[in-house]
């Protein structure tokens, strides 16, 4: 039995990716792949997502640099979650920070940044 | 500006949450909140759920006893995820493991099991 065959993936044929710095154990992102992006991401070794917003195939640092190399896949009890870890190059996050969990909440209603911004995001994105 | 004003909820009212271990950085468990579990949790320190399976709110731990104290809630980017640090009491997998992803996946296809089994599940839900 395939491991693909205990995994659930949703009404729309996702399954959200949590992706964590294996070097540091920094979760950096979450990110939705479909079955095809999970068999690239697999046969790669570059992590690639399904984009709801834009309805689009992509690999994680096409536009920026910023790919991750996979060092391993785990999957939940109930099969319906993945954990990747992961060599990332760069930042994360679309706004230039290492991970996109950059901002913590306060009971009382606030937030704050707690971690310094890599680049600004048109560093990022502007240089192609 | 509450925190809450940048959260964006999906449209069943649902946010998922990654739970990570606040000490070692394991990530133990993905589920999902709605505003009044996440209200809770705040103000209770203790991480409270919406069950999509059972359509019911839950506290974790409320059966087993692993409970989960809140270290810290982060937000993404996109206001579309939380990223939740805890401290675990025991086991957070239903399955007796301390992470739910206690299985990894690969490439040829098989999966093993990457961590110990505390308890099994009976000795958890067996004794109230």
């Amino acid at each position: 039995m395939s491991f693909y065959d205990k995994l659930k993936f949703n009404a729309d044929g996702l399954i959200p990716a949590i992706i964590q710095d294996h070097a540091n154990g920094r979760v950096l992102m979450m990110a939705w792949m479909n079955r095809a992006s999970l068999e690239t991401t697999i046969a790669t070794g570059k992590t690639h997502f399904w984009s709801r917003s834009r309805q689009k195939f992509w690999m994680k640092g096409e536009s920026s640099g910023h790919t991750q190399t996979v060092k391993e896949i785990a999957f939940d009890c109930d099969g319906d979650t993945l954990l990747i870890q992961v060599e990332q190059a760069g930042a994360a996050c679309h706004e230039g920070y290492r991970s996109c969990f950059f901002r913590s909440a306060a009971a009382d209603g606030s937030d704050r940044v707690t971690e310094p911004q890599l680049k600004p995001p048109g560093e990022i994105y502007g240089k192609k």
